[in-house]
């Protein structure tokens, strides 16, 4: 399994103090919801560049530089926001190790699972204004592509994830500078580790102001990748059986969507036994770790399910891994989503007649939303259906303490640590 | 293109004479209809053994043995059938050739794709009647198991395709016995290289008796596989963009669903030219030649597609032609159904991060049908839509000419070469 996270069960949310720009506190206990939060505490900097603190990658896997940047105004259908909260995950964690060598680009700022609010909108942006509540999205929807029109993706043919990007599709520039003027790079059409940021509107979507928006940026990425990958990709029905395979903040959303779609059986599969307690509190009905089966994964499930469970996903990013959790779905009709990230070279570990034995395979991204157009009604969803989002936010540090939110990643000791800019 | 069949367009069907049982001449070119076929030509042989000729393999590649064997009675939920037109196909090649080690038996009667009459049932058998018009089906349907009646898979638990199977499932013994009582092995559910086979019930498919029986032949096997590819697996919509790979009888037949189904643009691709013409009077619109290209052919559909076609098939059995028609499908949407037999223990030339990008691969077993209640209706279709059976059979020889039929389809002359018992 790729992404451990160790002591997530015994340790619970960090009861820590935050503040903001201003040292006004906002919050006290990691729970206390931010829907009073203003947008408009700067004065009207709209046209005008803004400097502000980012972390800024300057190698790979070396600390943050937490420094001054120069953020330029938005041009056309783009919008500068302020960002309020942003986590990590392993997309960062793998981006600033620089694990794959062809998208290392450096000055550089990371980050997107972030919401925030708009702080100016660049010509041409009606959908969006000064204070609006917003969630940064890394596969945007420009809403006007062949793919947009098109109910069957949410791969927009301009604004879908591209980890080589790494700058403005307008120009071809930066809208980060240093304070020389030297560009600093863009990272996933987000790039949220900066008190301000400059995006693609395609990227950002608005939110209802009344949600809490400090729990609603897991669904900027993780929460709505996974769950979505339930709801969307999979369709997964009231009483079928699933199994998720990788128990982080993605397979836990999963769980989650699962549970909330009435599904009978929801094996969840770690070699960290720390992740079962999370895991059944998300919704989990079976665990399994596979250093203590005397058998293969897939062929316990399958005696635990009658023949293996209806939709299997993937979370962990390991080719082993994949084979097992195909394997694992019962012949004639399972499912399997892929939603682990594999860096690895190595093909599919199928054989193209098992395909005859009526198994699919599937990717998902961004758990099959559409962002702009789906995510709101979404946001609504999870606050409706009583989403357990809280359980996620293990910790909370204020954003200069952003190395550390780090070692919590790699450590496996947090599944999402929300940084409060 | 593993399946490569030349001659075809240039050859069309053979004016033969055929003689049955009782000498009597029961077509005299090739296309008469054969709905007045008497199926008790035979006095009633009901629970007796019945001595025939069968085509006997006895080791790989060898040539094969006509031979009078014996037949034993249907027992329960068994039938025997008078077999009147059987076809060959590569799958049929493949098992005489040995190719697979692990399903070498012998004696055996290979043959699958065929039609006849019931000349006897055993008990429980009350679907069927002595003389009724059959269809023999290698891809059972019990209808009782959980796999039968669920609506998303035809792989019915007891009789779905098995090529290791070569016993009956009653007493796992064979029905077929040398003249010295020695067992005589039983191939995919069917054995249809003799003039009587028994076989399950579950795998043989009553239709109209006013359907013509010659050309419903194609329906065992190489049309359902095809065409079912198309309607029941992919479900290709009128006006979508559908490529296939390998223009054999399976590829032919494809392109006729597609057809069928109103697609706009159907693109066959073949490395044997001769195949242009079958293919476009199927309904092929574009032909391409991968030795005539200077791009791939992925990239050529591309161009000629506006970024790739929604639907491709691959019936050619070969993993590099796999991989150029997954990567022939537009992205966001396209989807891969895979026909063709694939013994090369190498896995999918897939990498998993490519499921990212929204193109699915699929495999599908007989066209996805449930072979004993949608084949009936099938046929009815078939003849109402005009589906042109008749353009499959290109060769058609008397039984006893067998090996001639196998050198036909190893010389790639033939498509379908119709015996006639």
């Amino acid at each position: 399994m790729g992404n451990d996270i160790a002591d997530i069960a015994s340790t619970g949310p960090k009861l820590i103090k935050v503040m903001n720009n201003n040292n006004t506190r906002i919050m006290e206990d990691g729970k206390q919801e931010t829907n009073g939060l203003s947008g408009g505490q700067d004065a009207n900097l709209s046209g005008e560049e803004i400097t502000c603190t980012a972390a800024v990658a300057w190698g790979p896997g070396e600390p943050f530089s937490i420094q001054q940047i120069r953020v330029l105004p938005p041009q056309k259908m783009e919008v500068r926001i302020k960002i309020l909260f942003t986590s990590i995950c392993h997309t960062d964690l793998s981006a600033w190790k620089g694990e794959n060598e062809s998208q290392c680009v450096y000055p550089r700022i990371f980050g997107h699972e972030a919401s925030g609010v708009v702080e100016s909108v660049g010509e041409g942006v009606d959908d969006m204004t000064e204070g609006d509540h917003v969630l940064t999205i890394f596969n945007g929807e420009c809403g006007k592509c062949a793919y947009c029109k098109s109910k069957t993706t949410n791969l927009c043919a301009k604004f879908r994830v591209n980890p080589q990007e790494s700058v403005m599709r307008n120009d071809g520039k930066t809208r980060f500078l240093t304070h020389d003027g030297k560009p600093i790079y863009h990272f996933l059409n987000t790039s949220t580790f900066s008190e301000y940021t400059v995006m693609d509107s395609a990227c950002v979507v608005k939110i209802d102001p009344k949600a809490p928006l400090s729990k609603m940026t897991l669904l900027s990425c993780c929460l709505s990748t996974g769950f979505g990958a339930v709801i969307n990709t999979a369709k997964v029905y009231q009483g079928s059986t699933v199994a998720v395979f990788g128990l982080g903040a993605v397979g836990l959303a999963v769980i989650q969507g699962a549970q909330t779609s009435g599904a009978s059986k929801i094996v969840g599969i770690d070699i960290n036994d720390d992740k079962k307690i999370k895991g059944q509190r998300m919704g989990m009905t079976d665990f399994l770790n596979p250093k203590d089966l005397k058998t293969s994964v897939h062929e316990k499930i399958r005696d635990l399910t009658g023949g293996g469970v209806d939709f299997s996903f993937e979370c962990a990013g390991n080719l082993d891994v994949l084979r097992e959790a195909f394997l694992s779905t019962h012949d004639g009709w399972g499912s399997t989503v892929v939603l682990g990230i594999h860096p690895t070279p190595q093909m599919l570990p199928l054989h193209p007649m098992e395909l005859f034995d009526g198994r699919t395979i599937t990717g998902s991204v961004f758990g099959g939303f559409k962002g702009k157009s789906q995510l709101p009604i979404f946001a609504h969803q999870c606050i409706q259906e009583g989403v357990k989002l809280e359980e996620f936010i293990t910790h909370e540090l204020p954003f200069n303490q952003i190395d550390q939110a780090f070692e919590l990643l790699i450590d496996g000791k947090s599944l999402r640590c929300l940084l409060h800019l």
